[in-house]
């Protein structure tokens, strides 16, 4: 493999580019680009595995298809950088000044070559069906191809998209890009028969996808561009659903991503340089997090841990599952079976503890509102990175508490410190009443240093965590410290000592709390590390409306930014202590 | 088939009564159930086809397993008559005055027998590998059946279910029951394997549920309560999970019902007697809709109608299907595909209309926010029922506002007439930025005898219907026409001479206008037919928060009624003219 780049990428501006080179230039442009990911990852870090893995599918696809006419839709859109750089954006790879120009995802905005912002799992194969049905609606005649992960199809939208993608009756190509891997190992039955496909080179008469419908075509080496040159080209332009099954490498060409296929799935700047950075020593909620469970199912044999397919979020690390056995369960990509499953546990005495990341709860609406709050069970759902952050716009993770908040029966704790984290979960692991989601706080472990005392099982109690007067700050879950700092700022700058409440609760207010607040305070500030529509701080508007009280509301605007500085977001929204002093001036 | 109950029935009051019957008595009792069922529903209304076909196999249930030790989880739980009568329920069913007892599906706080409040489709197989994983950790011994409908295997959380469920390495026991029919008629290729596995008799290689790795087990006639039995007890206490395909007939023993199944899936009182009312002639929203659309594809081939397998929710009847052709599309059971679906047909210049009951968007809360508002498609979502209801708690339809209104870049429309609605239609349909929810107006259609001029690309602006001074009412949608009473009733008992406002747009406030409200208004009340949390009033109240407006909001509290009476809501949510008035006079 070559280390600088003798010239076959730098001729490709666009897929026309590919169409008249030979197979030896492809082999060699396929050299390059990985080549290219290697370096440029190393130093931006990102997704790195799933992008090593489709390099040569992504030029034969490209070779044999003529886009943006035909369509490709990427499902997650994690392994797009072969794409983007075929497709006019190779200079965000090459060049090191235009490592951030574009996104890591697939973006309409982009390239007409992209047809979808998609960063969450599973969803390609709708998305595509829907273009195939208005390409035939409007009588048009391109080609469209669904390109999906072996561990995105654990998703339930990956099967409803199959089960209608199969009976279309025209043209739709479904690629399954088969690595033997999720993030994490595969989960399920399905997998037994993928590997049961490729010990067979698809001849296997019990294949799922022919189950559904589909015309089948296996193809033992997703690496040989010719080959997959010739299978694409023979399905080209067919009249019905075809599946391409498709063996892959996740990781090829690097040796340690091919042997630790989850480390290197995504890694972080310098990764290949040093082992990666396991953080070991320093604290961390999601570290807690784990070290509670394994002290819990080893006092009692009830408790299991449960993640849709991503451990590395919750601090299920592979020693943790290692050593948790039963205790331990991955769902794959299935957040709906998560919580449904969850609630299952808890109805028949278990004590199911679900870690998830605050953007991929919204997979499970349905699940959190019928299967689990309106049957009351106590499952506990444990909400990672619920923050407003700098993150791309399909990862936001500011949208939880609206979701979560509003369900009947549901209690939603957003605690401030490590030890009120620690009190919440111990609680509500062992009772027997709720169903509770904890917001893990989002960011550097805080100790209070004082043991939390709280029952819990008094719904809907704030705390007082200092009494003044005048003002009162309300200051929810991360942004606990927020208020204290606004309070210090409001002493300092307008002489007021300001009331300072820990509310706990995001699912219901305290009445009789913010009743006695009105003898002696004439504004009450919230502030939420989340959207403010739907949110925790209209309720304590609604709650004061009819009142004298003044309230004010802070937390992020309702709108889908895009890899916005954090600081930039704080700003935008107002949510430094010297803006909210100020807002707090104009309207006193 | 007899028509008095001769006896058998009387003697069970619990399975365990079952056990000693020969197979003539079991048969018997089978007749006595079906005959029992024909004669209630009728009087009642109910779901009637799927009781029908499962009489025999659940009392082969109770017969072969030890409920409530073994659990048996019923999907979606339509089909849960029969086991009702047979665990202590009966009288529900043969005594007149008792027909209203118990509700139509199974329900924990009923009977120890029933294991999950259930309502919406898919969820059996997760609830029930959570039930048999709790039993593992907790080393007990029991069986746990899942029975699920073909139907229902359309969604995605069933999928996500069967695929953990294969693995889980102990004990579970599926029971697929296939009576070749959903709501409406299948979709999707699994169906085909279905029917390939019938025609078969189970032996076809190629398999859906072998290839997730299941022991599967085929019984042609899943009326035989001899031949069920002894496939029941064969699976018994099986170690590992196994499947049962089974065959049935829909709507078993009425020949109305066997030959349309749709129309015999749930019937209206006295449906047995007459034939079902169509409606004709009478004007109502769904109607209005299906005309709408079949107009609008006529002139413009771009136009598709989709239903999640619920056509009759949006008026899709059989001739509107027959006559729309391609412009129609059910996608089974399967609202998350259905959203993505229509966000792919928008992408690619389709003009996409799905239609859905207010309970069943929230199935699909990732994909809108993800799929389709995240990538601005202009796909149109039509919500139907969403309003304050006596219905049961699986079927409420209050949440949809918190649920859609707060994902950014969806506009949400609610209408509170006939001609605003269709206007509204016509404009999402045509306008190109927006992915755009309606909520369609619920009850009799109202006219305002005006045409309606609004351009509603011009978003967020509120209409002042009547001006007024010192109180301003917001009706939203339905509850515009509350508005108007609560004006009159003002102006007669308070001579206050009101200002009302049909807001029009739920996804974003007039500011313009509500700044103009503060120099002669002192109280603004919002009235809004759902949920108050994170719905549309607490916006009105964080917009006034540091303002001297007072605000009332009005709608339903946060809670799941279970069959409680719409005139006791309203009591209790303070929302009759009467009640308002009060409330608007103690904070004047």
């Amino acid at each position: 493999m070559q280390n600088t780049l003798t010239g076959v990428l730098a001729r490709v501006n666009s897929p026309e580019d590919l169409k008249t080179m030979s197979f030896d230039e492809l082999n060699l442009l396929a050299d390059e680009i990985r080549q290219t990911i290697i370096k440029r990852v190393n130093v931006t870090g990102g997704h790195f595995g799933p992008n090593l893995g489709i390099v040569e599918a992504t030029i034969a696809l490209h070779y044999v298809f003529n886009s943006p006419v035909d369509k490709i839709v990427f499902d997650v859109s994690h392994q797009c950088y072969p794409h983007k750089m075929l497709t006019g954006r190779k200079e965000s790879y090459t060049n090191p000044e235009k490592y951030g120009v574009f996104t890591g995802y697939t973006a309409p905005e982009e390239s007409p070559h992209d047809f979808f912002k998609i960063g969450h799992t599973s969803t390609s194969v709708s998305l595509a069906t829907g273009l195939a049905k208005a390409r035939d609606l409007n009588g048009g005649k391109e080609n469209i191809i669904a390109l999906i992960g072996d561990g995105s199809l654990s998703g339930g939208e990956a099967y409803e998209g199959l089960n209608n993608a199969a009976v279309l009756n025209s043209n739709i190509i479904v690629i399954v890009n088969d690595n033997d891997m999720s993030i994490a190992e595969n989960q399920g039955g399905l997998y037994q028969n993928l590997k049961l496909l490729r010990d067979t080179n698809g001849e296997a008469e019990c294949n799922f996808f022919k189950s559904l419908g589909f015309d089948y075509h296996y193809i033992e080496d997703g690496h040989n561009i010719e080959k997959l040159v010739e299978l694409f080209s023979k399905v080209k332009d067919s009249n019905h659903p075809v599946l391409i099954h498709m063996h892959t490498i996740k990781g090829k060409g690097v040796q340690q991503a091919e042997l630790d296929k989850e480390s290197f799935h995504w890694i972080i700047p310098g990764a290949l340089d040093n082992k990666p950075s396991s953080g070991a020593g320093a604290e961390s909620y999601d570290k807690l997090t784990a070290d509670f469970i394994t002290k819990k199912y080893q006092e009692d044999k009830s408790v299991v841990a449960i993640s849709p397919a991503t451990p590395g979020v919750t601090g299920f690390s592979k020693d943790f599952r290692a050593k948790a056995g039963m205790h331990y369960a991955d769902v794959g990509i299935a957040e709906e079976h998560a919580v449904a499953f969850a609630s299952g546990i808890a109805k028949n005495g278990g004590k199911p503890v679900l870690g998830i990341m605050s953007s991929f709860i919204q997979r499970a609406y349905d699940q959190l509102s019928q299967d689990l709050a309106l049957n009351s069970n106590p499952a506990t759902i444990l909400v990672f990175w619920g923050a407003i952050t700098g993150a791309d716009a399909t990862h936001l993770t500011t949208f939880d508490i609206p979701l979560i908040s509003n369900i009947p029966n549901m209690v939603y704790l957003a605690p401030a410190t490590k030890e009120e984290y620690l009190r919440m979960l111990e609680w509500s692991v062992d009772q027997k009443e709720h169903p509770v989601a904890i917001r893990v706080p989002f960011g550097e472990v805080i100790s209070s240093g004082m043991e939390d005392k709280t029952d819990y099982s008094v719904l809907n109690k704030f705390k007082v965590e200092e009494q003044g007067s005048d003002v009162a700050i309300i200051g929810l879950g991360n942004f606990f410290h927020l208020g204290a700092r606004v309070k210090n700022l409001l002493a300092e700058k307008l002489g007021i000592s300001a009331t300072l409440i820990n509310p706990k609760f995001i699912t219901g207010i305290d009445e009789e709390l913010l009743e006695s607040l009105k003898s002696s305070h004439k504004l009450v500030i919230t502030l939420e590390d989340g959207v403010l529509d739907g949110g925790f701080g209209e309720k304590i508007a609604r709650f004061y409306g009819t009142s004298g009280m003044k309230v004010l509301n802070f937390g992020a605007k309702k709108e889908f930014p895009d890899r916005v500085p954090l600081e930039e977001l704080y700003e935008r929204y107002h949510l430094t202590p010297e803006l909210i002093v100020e807002d707090i001036e104009a309207c006193l």
